[in-house]
């Protein structure tokens, strides 16, 4: 599939193997065109055993553990056992998140980090690789400033907001600010980790409430659609101050696949008709795209026509997850304009985003 | 249970008794203090056979088929089987609905009924039991249009209409009106009879759509929140002209009970802190309440403090399913508050809300 | 429902009140008729808060903690704080229950416990209350063993082989000894505790292994249907020798209710006949029934003539889960006969037997 | 792909394109390397319409309709609109297939059908590809006995007897006859078609009954297991004639999967060993695999080691579901041998099984 041979690839390196992002991105790395996968880390309990048995009983992928990862060694996750690599992803849980990626970053390791501990760092660049991926012009000064020489922290965006921030940026592109924007959810169980939600909590349930979720929607969206200021050493917060936000999230018997439901308002006057906002979902087209990374999609949002599409199941595979699927676009008689949204939460609203943010690093120079 | 001998009960008729609706009836009414169970009704393919075998394999209730009505004959929906009746239940189909229940109003028999035919007609009292009973007013000038001495057509709201509309007339009594709605569903199974929902579009999956449901609960919320004209002889929506409600509802893999996610802002400033919307809940008293009506919960509004509550499998049937569940109240950073509400479809939000509509026709001298 | 005052009732204690066996305890003896839930034990993480509190967030009973429970008391569990207690019931882990039953029992207490750690023991009875009730005759001699005066342990069976065992026992009375069972259960998730099955284990899917219950099933079902010696000194597996029994056990997405599918061959020819082992099923009286205590349900078998009956969702609570449901009996063209067992695995396959074990002790004078 | 141009692919045509297994044999047939799907064959309300159309709201594949499918034009079922095929698939339901079937084998077409209807025809193969493909032998007397030159009729089996029969086939190679089996089946909802199984009937549910599915497996087994008399022209079920077996089948909540627990006792004394029946499982190779037909799985039966699995969710679309999977392999106190067996319902159990008929027919010559 590429023609560079093993020895012509980045090396680099995973933190938090084990978990279930952590299974998400060894997937996403094991057979990459450019990227090759060099040391795993996890906890100290699994330090010292190959791969396939630190991960014994909790490898819950449909596809086995790649022959090529099986028999890896997993260190601890400390810098001296990642020499070799020039950057590092991170599925670690927010608990040991911080200063580890703050050690592999003085230790000159690129880190990104699907971790919410860096995301509302003003020198972190919070980038969703469909969105925004010029807010990485930051990263000179974030280097300047922790004192590196290559080493940084690019972080990637809360699943659930990573969903709907992508056809949030289309309209904005196409018809500018929006004005107010709810939210409402229906996430995935996977969103919360292995074992994570108990099945007592959630067959034939719904469980109004995620910790932290709304939050994280309310306050990365703005970070989000902000840009960053002229000269590269701050986001511009201010573009976006009277951007109203309000999220209310919920845990739904789904296993993968984030279903929001979104109504927005805009700025300017008139707003968009319904067949305009579908159109101008269908055009979108993204950096990442433009660039041609190995992960994007062909196409960014995928819009459904059928009265009762997208739904979990049927779509959250589509382009291997990488994308997101709109539907229901129709007139909103409160705000202007309602649709839903699809996701899938392990895909681009984790392991994928990461991993696309750093083939956009590549691309663009930010890793040699 | 209660002193009246069933001579002294009021005889009372079920049409659709075989359907998941009709079942429901059945159970509320098999051991009614004040109706008797007189007469039941199906489609043709029923008529003759003894309930238990009309509705054998169709029966989807955790209790059984009640012994004192297992063995009662069904009969063809019309009013010549339902003689000695004065009051008919209608669990029809929207399909036969409409002419059938015209035909027992004019063979003059109180129709309560659950079809969406009547609701929207200017005539017909469109009555959830917790909200608005005194729409019940036009039942005079009802009569007097369609030439009946005593029959008539009371209808309740669709389910997950039924649910918010409790909680928001709460508000409006309190705080005076509200401005806008926005409402987010998240509906069971149930909610669409039997056979309904294949199991293959439900499991590990949502669907974004019910067919006709957002505009129901737009339109109901009007007209029911909306008040009586002083002449009694038409329903005032002039009131609510302003009130703009939107709504997206979705199909999630739950049996029974219907989670809303509601936002809401208020026309008097300042609005309400959420403390105040809160004792509001818990304080609101409905006529139901004050006539004390056998149905009635004993709390209209159940209002939740922990965080995670309600939720459908633990709350759904709590007081018998005849009160709803409002938790999470917050401030809400676009509009001004924020909850979820809970309500069972199958109880208040059908065959509870038609029987209890009738118990308050009974106590304020409708059905003498 | 009771003429017994508080006062008269035996004061019973509670360990591991705060589990999910203990949940379904604290429903069985808020208002029970002769027993007076009188102290309350759980970790020392619990001890000191009122139960509401100390359970609070685990709670995940429809109906909510009892007014007359809510407030009392945590404490660690020992003797000690039981003082004024004849009887504890355990829901303990079977991690602390060995040592912590056994102090109970020198203590003078009388122990009846759901753990499995005194069900091998030669000198406790493992009594599944609808089926071996004389195997308490054994009681005294365990006093003498292990010296005394009063305290004693009885456990109840594994939740998966107290529903089999009720049918076998009605086998084996009317038709004689049985040669060969095959059993394959679909086992509700319910019976893990909480948290205990992860939602990802099991939506969408089957697990076809639970530890260490295709063991229990067989183990237990010998003990059980075995008899007591005549001197009351050891239980009679020698009867039982050649009984074969062979269990595959799954779990499946199913809250309460345990499926069983079993075959069974009889020792004597000819074989009973379907219409035969019907009748015997319909006709089985328990002693439990007999002697009319509270738990014992009108129905000690309930036997479904549907051809897809019984289901877990429709016939769990069923005489409140208290006997068990069969069906499909037919003949297996390999063994005598087959059919399908549900019992409900929270109630008499946990919490209600062990109740319903201290309810005949009372009654044949064994709490005196 | 393939180095064969479309031109010299066989023509193939597919009856029931638009049901559940119609959907999988499209995308088994799309991009075939062999087959050319060539015409398409639906009931009377789909002619005339695009497949992408007629199959509106009813296609629940997670793969979309393959783009060179979407504009075929569907056709009646009838070998008018067939005429440039030699083969036609039939997903067709068991109503309409009997005499549709046997109208295009008089059309001198080979019919490669997933219908019950002919299975029990002595003339009729019914060949699972991994187990009996020797039974096409009898094609020729087939002919001979119907008067057509080219035309017969292929059926394959049940989708709960195809997953036993893989690993009892094994057995029987390695170990000799099988005396008796006892299978226990958790079935897929998928088997049952959509709309299938309503939503209310399984969600927290088991329902312990499939209509006709435990006769096709005790009687199919038997013929899939025999031989062919050495004329070739009648199946050999003398020898099998001692052999028993007994089913009980159960729908589960799960989208896709049978999981069958099996109990298996062979005539020759001694029984093989727990790891001799696992080392006869891996290493079991079937002829489809020998001669190399393209749907054929790199492994008949994959074995799994760790004692929960395989799992449903987890295993079913390994290999694609060409193969099946064993697991939990142990003695059985009461038989031999237990285990338990996971097969993809609509992969190797419907569709798959029809194409992988059809290679090896043409592998072998049949198609000529």
């Amino acid at each position: 599939m590429s023609s560079s041979s093993s020895s012509q690839k980045l090396k680099v390196g995973l933190l938090g193997a084990t978990g279930t992002v952590g299974q998400r991105f060894i997937l996403q790395l094991a057979d990459h065109p450019q990227f090759e996968l060099a040391a795993l880390g996890a906890s100290s309990s699994s330090a010292g055993k190959p791969y396939v048995q630190a991960v014994q009983g909790r490898w819950k992928q449909i596809r086995r553990v790649p022959s090529n990862v099986a028999q890896m060694p997993v260190y601890e996750c400390k810098p001296e056992h990642f020499a070799e690599c020039q950057v590092v992803f991170s599925g670690l849980d927010s608990g040991p998140a911080g200063p580890v990626e703050d050690a592999f970053r003085k230790a000159e390791l690129r880190v990104f980090s699907n971790a919410k501990n860096y995301r509302t760092d003003p020198l972190c660049p919070l980038v969703v690789p469909l969105v925004n991926p010029e807010h990485m012009e930051i990263l000179p000064y974030q280097r300047q400033q922790v004192g590196t020489k290559t080493g940084f922290i690019v972080t990637n965006a809360n699943c659930s907001t990573t969903g709907i921030v992508v056809p949030l940026k289309a309209l904005e592109a196409k018809f500018g600010p929006l004005d107010k924007i709810l939210v409402n959810t229906m996430q995935a169980i996977s969103g919360a980790g292995y074992p994570g939600v108990s099945s007592l909590d959630i067959l034939d349930n719904v469980v109004p409430f995620i910790s932290g979720e709304e939050e994280k929607i309310e306050w990365e969206t703005a970070k989000i659609l902000g840009g960053i200021k002229s000269d590269k050493t701050a986001f511009d917060y201010h573009e976006q101050d009277a951007l109203k936000v309000s999220a209310q999230c919920n845990r739904v018997p789904v296993i993968d696949g984030h279903m929001e439901c979104v109504s927005v308002s805009f700025k300017n006057r008139p707003a968009p008709s319904v067949e305009e906002v579908k159109k101008c979902f269908e055009e979108f087209v993204t950096e990442a795209q433009t660039i041609g990374v190995h992960s994007a999609p062909a196409q960014a949002i995928t819009l459904h026509e059928e009265q009762d599409r997208p739904q979990p199941r049927l779509d959250r595979d589509w382009q291997n997850g990488a994308g997101v699927n709109v539907g229901r676009v129709r007139e909103c008689p409160v705000f202007d304009i309602k649709f839903v949204v699809l996701s899938n939460n392990v895909m681009i609203g984790a392991a994928t985003s990461s991993v696309m943010n750093a083939e956009i690093a590549l691309a663009k120079g930010y890793l040699s």
